[in-house]
């Protein structure tokens, strides 16, 4: 049976996804019964040469929309507006709406969900996290009977080309991003990428759908990569870890916290071992145990087969003539400050190398309630460097001690703080 | 809305899920919006102790199917009858089926499929493949849109074990099928697992769900561990690579082919890394790059959890009283024999040490058109030992070369053979 498509956005997902549809129509048909028909796909600017016949681009998204012979509208613009009030217009009339837009989802879940629930139609979202892995789809499916205890993801590809580059050749932050430029995996300004702004929106719907409470992008906590020192990427190899960009959803038992930020983490953990470009995520729950899911998080071809694997469901929902139900379902929930959240941490302080110095530090860890797992000492002349890795210990007892820290007369600097991430939390 | 559950089997796994159903039900409830109410257990031996309360179990499962109160029907008893009998009369009686029987699903997919479609209900199988991995659901539905070309799988958790011991310890066959059983990762007798033959079972089912092209286990190239000797798997990290029991499911595109046999995989690929009982399954297509999905591959826990993912979705779509219509169709396609199936071959020789051998050899190989690749040479005293690797050839090639082989005087013994399986294929 045939169903119509409209694109919201012809940049590289929503044209591969075009070129798909046109080219493989007959395979879909053969292999799902459905006949998808691509009608027309929304472009910003008319004049720029695109990967499908120029017959089908209009730059007036709104008439996508409202077009007769669209049933199905799929949302590639990015970003909040003018993407929410159009893929609130298809809901209203009826369209199932399959989406890559992280931003909206993260900001707008529940108006979205509820409005789709309201209609009696689907809101697909698989591209939105982890790129072509599929991800959204076993979590709130596959893995709905599972308490799930935490989700780790490496969910931004930028920075964790970034990462390897600094490990694997020794670059400093600002030439690793200058690479990452060069070869196309950042953006000119590549603030959403390094602040951990993109990464932050993705902790925040994989918090949601593991734990069925919505966490929304303001309460997620966001640390980004711009102040990381290669130095410390050493470091933690010596003390047996990579560093990775961390997209952290966890259920302490007091309540729900998402959370991003650079975290060492174990080498011999699967998640340390990927490496440029990919993404990866990892689920631990008591049922489970682990899974790990790992691919290309970002491209036109990834991207816009995630898409099109939602695009066959939703016609297939729509076909099948269904009162669609919602697939999860959000309750009030606890979401944690990340003040009370605890962590391990390391920390690399340059100090005096005097006799007591040691003593005072620890001092001022033992009053701030915040344990030392090991301390590793490298002296240099009159001054030292000095590695530490604390114990769990909330967030806030941390920038408390590492405040005082500053205050003592023999650290020089507190020349780094990353937060360690481990198997046993 | 409540769903009453029905479960054949009262195993490890439907024991684990009855016990989730029951502990879990309000946490399902909250976060789905579906009430799962578990009426009864079909146990073989009502005398044994159960992980769920004793009122559950019955020793008649035709009355669990045939029970008012049972919507649906969930089997985990595993082999062909009496579950094949069992689960087409819920169908008929118009209630969904999951099971996690992949013996029945490789053997009657066909019929299952075409009986579910025609009352209009699920039938869903997430747990017969890579156990509490999501796998199905991913392959069927988040990758619908994608050409997959090869599907490379470690599907079963006991020959990855016993490998892994055989390679880490330097254990014997023997002595590591020992540590299996005595750990509980082997059966007393392990045949179904060391022969490949569940992996077969496994492969069949991939290859349907990747092309769409039912290939029935009977069409399944089958070969296991049982022959392996530890020297071939040291010898294989001499020449960059671990020896895995593979399944897989290709697209030649001449036709699609399903195959198990322990496999020459390089070090540097994601699958020779996957360690112990795990299982872990590579998918590999034009847009899509390069996927992998890891966890584990059986035990209680998982493969409850997966169960559970399909009662909650099977339950969703009966709730939404839809016609529910096939995930994925079945055509003719092409399904090659395995002698036309081209592949890289790694070789073992035990021969005589004395000048014109290898001419005679690569003599040999020529005839029958195989290439080889590389060649290295361990001499000891009048015998040597003779390592090859191919390049790519029809398996009827190889084995035709393998036999003349085995003619020639200077061929003490050809003592291994072993299928290599890269990136490139």
């Amino acid at each position: 049976m045939r169903v119509g498509i409209g694109i919201l956005g012809g940049g590289t997902v929503g044209g591969t996804l075009a070129r798909k549809l046109l080219e493989d129509r007959e395979v879909i048909a053969a292999k799902s019964g459905i006949d998808l028909e691509l009608v027309r796909v929304a472009v910003r600017d008319l004049s720029l040469p695109r990967v499908f016949p120029a017959s089908y681009a209009t730059d007036r998204p709104e008439d996508v929309v409202a077009d007769p012979s669209v049933d199905l509208v799929v949302e590639v613009m990015g970003g909040l507006e003018p993407a929410l009030g159009l893929v609130l217009a298809a809901l209203d009339l009826g369209k199932p709406v399959v989406t890559a837009n992280k931003e909206m989802v993260a900001a707008e879940g529940p108006t979205l969900f509820t409005r789709a629930a309201s209609k009696g139609v689907s809101l697909l979202f698989e591209a939105a996290v982890g790129g072509g892995i599929p991800l959204i789809r076993p979590l709130s499916e596959s893995l709905s009977g599972e308490r799930i205890r935490r989700v780790l993801g490496i969910v931004n590809g930028t920075t964790n080309f970034i990462l390897t580059a600094m490990e694997s050749e020794g670059w400093s932050y600002e030439a690793a991003v200058a690479e990452a430029q060069r070869l196309g995996y950042a953006e000119a300004d590549p603030t959403a990428d390094v602040s951990g702004a993109d990464a932050g929106a993705k902790a925040a719907i994989l918090a949601g759908l593991a734990f069925g409470v919505w966490v929304g992008p303001d309460r997620v906590f966001v640390e980004g990569i711009e102040g990381l020192d290669a130095a410390d990427l050493v470091y933690a190899r010596q003390l047996g870890y990579r560093v990775k960009l961390l997209a952290v959803a966890e259920d302490t038992g007091d309540g729900v916290v998402a959370r991003v930020h650079p975290a060492f983490v174990p080498l011999d953990h699967p998640l340390s071992g990927v490496r440029g470009a990919a993404n990866a995520v990892f689920i631990e729950g008591p049922d489970i145990g682990e899974l790990l899911f790992m691919g290309p998080g970002a491209g036109g071809g990834p991207t816009a087969t995630a898409v099109l694997g939602d695009v066959i469901e939703a016609a297939r929902e729509l076909l099948a003539a269904a009162q669609v139900a919602p697939r999860i379902r959000f309750g009030p929930g606890t979401v944690l400050d990340f003040a009370d959240v605890e962590t391990k941490w390391y920390l690399r302080l340059e100090v005096v190398d005097a006799p007591g110095v040691l003593a005072q530090i620890a001092g001022v860890f033992g009053e701030h309630r915040v344990s030392i797992m090991s301390v590793w000492q490298e002296g240099r002349g009159d001054a030292a460097t000095l590695l530490l890795v604390t114990h769990d210990a909330p967030e806030s007892n941390h920038r408390a001690a590492t405040d005082a820290l500053r205050h003592l007369d023999v650290v020089r600097q507190v020349a780094a703080t990353v937060r360690v991430v481990t198997d046993e939390p």
